[in-house]
């Protein structure tokens, strides 16, 4: 699928674009398992799969999520970290969470070889999700990985610049987002939202940003397939063709890249804040 | 040069990306003031000229850059004054600020027919700016014209997101950013970063956004001409081509329609935030 070549000090991330189906859990999970497992397989350090990976997404009641969500420290999570194990990756995949006091909740996970790093709910829930999705209720999380600094966002978040430049505030090296980008969300000319968001944060706080996007159709519904790979000077180092539907997206990550935020010989991208002069609210 | 139909409740809005030059600081703000007029003749409301538009921006020292400073109640400004009142237009235009208190600043200022609206003293200064201006001490204001809620920014202001979405919330329903954005400063694949910003922004808090670079060449140093006018939906309505130099963009905004930030039958830009979860130092 890609070749096993990696260069010194950088890092391969793969975003493996799967395509759900809400009418068949099974069939996604063991679809999202697959697609990590061949990643890790390839070589792939760190994994990212789409926002309710292994739930699919147009939900039809708030029972019907809840009778798909699961907990964290279940099973579905148990699997992908045995997959990391296989070849010593960090995993970031979205998951349809049940809390220990019962809330279902749209989240994202950071797994490793050893287990669950971190668990994020989503703070931004889009259209429908709000009817079966409680909100989150912390902030996006930065995590020192063994694979570097990321930064955990979910789909519509890297709406918010809020947050975004928040997590490369907090240090995140890459910004993680598994989305499910609805098809009839219309595009600004030229090329896919997903792709113009992940290219200007990349380039407004000098960070990786990856998002795993979905293919695929459910219940008349179709999602962009859109995932991408920016780099910090917001070139796209990957991208999935829209309609492409599966496929697994490889980029080669220079990390430490993202720590140096200099701009020129005397500007630095978040150095040069004045945060004393900008509205908040 | 362009026709002169507007339509009902739109504004016509124009970037005169002209090519000043700091060896002939007399022929510079002569060709910003002859194109603002051609601008308001053909029937732009909003007009927009490049940054230091009457001085040109590779200056050699603190020295160079104060004998072309002028206050904000001079002749500069009032001349700009003069050309819109044939067109009731509002300008908005960089220029190089001697203060009340002898200090110089890289500054903006909105004129309406009847003379000085706000000036802007832009807080992010670039490179070498820093050895002949002194920053801002104000955040970046939002103005309501006679043309509508305009929000004022400068050049590399636009990598902060902090700041740009400060003045969406201040209710901006255009952003104008007069620039000089050099030409070898690299850009992302695939377009002008000033194009891939514009975009962004305007798409994140559903906003105008209007770019006013300048062409030409100074002393060794090119610029790139990226202006730009971008839609609430991320769309360009119009766009300088890459080395076009000295052109004049147009494009007819419905401005209302950024006021409203309705994502979606269910969502909202602005409302959908959770500000109690950022983190912003």
């Amino acid at each position: 699928m890609f070749d096993l070549v990696v260069m010194p000090d950088t890092l391969r991330v793969a975003c493996c674009q799967t395509a759900p189906d809400v009418e068949d859990p099974a069939a996604s999970a063991a679809g999202a398992r697959a697609a990590l497992r061949d990643a890790v397989e390839a070589g792939a350090q760190i994994v990212l799969l789409p926002e309710l990976a292994h739930s699919g997404y147009i939900f039809r009641s708030a029972e019907e999520a809840r009778a798909v969500a699961v907990p964290a420290d279940g099973e579905l999570l148990a699997g992908w970290a045995q997959e990391a194990a296989r070849g010593d990756a960090v995993v970031i995949g979205g998951f349809c969470e049940l809390a220990e006091d019962g809330r279902v909740f749209n989240s994202a996970a950071i797994v490793d070889g050893e287990g669950v790093v971190a668990v994020y709910r989503k703070l931004h829930l889009w259209n429908d999700e709000a009817s079966w999705f409680t909100p989150g209720e912390e902030p996006a999380p930065v995590v020192d990985t063994r694979h570097g600094r990321i930064g955990l966002g979910v789909c519509y978040d890297i709406e918010f610049p809020e947050l975004t430049r928040g997590l490369a505030l907090a240090g995140a090296e890459l910004i993680a987002l598994p989305t499910n980008w609805p098809r009839e969300q219309v595009s600004p000319a030229g090329e896919p939202t997903p792709h113009l968001l992940a290219r200007a944060t990349a380039y407004l706080s000098h960070v990786f940003v990856a998002v795993c996007d979905r293919g695929g159709e459910e219940r008349g519904g179709g999602f962009q397939g859109a995932s991408v790979i920016a780099a910090p000077d917001g070139a796209m180092l990957a991208a999935a063709e829209p309609g492409a539907g599966v496929q697994t997206l490889v980029a080669d990550c220079h990390l430490d890249a993202a720590r140096d935020k200099r701009r020129g010989p005397r500007n630095d991208a978040l150095g040069d804040r004045r945060p004393e002069h900008y509205v908040t609210t």
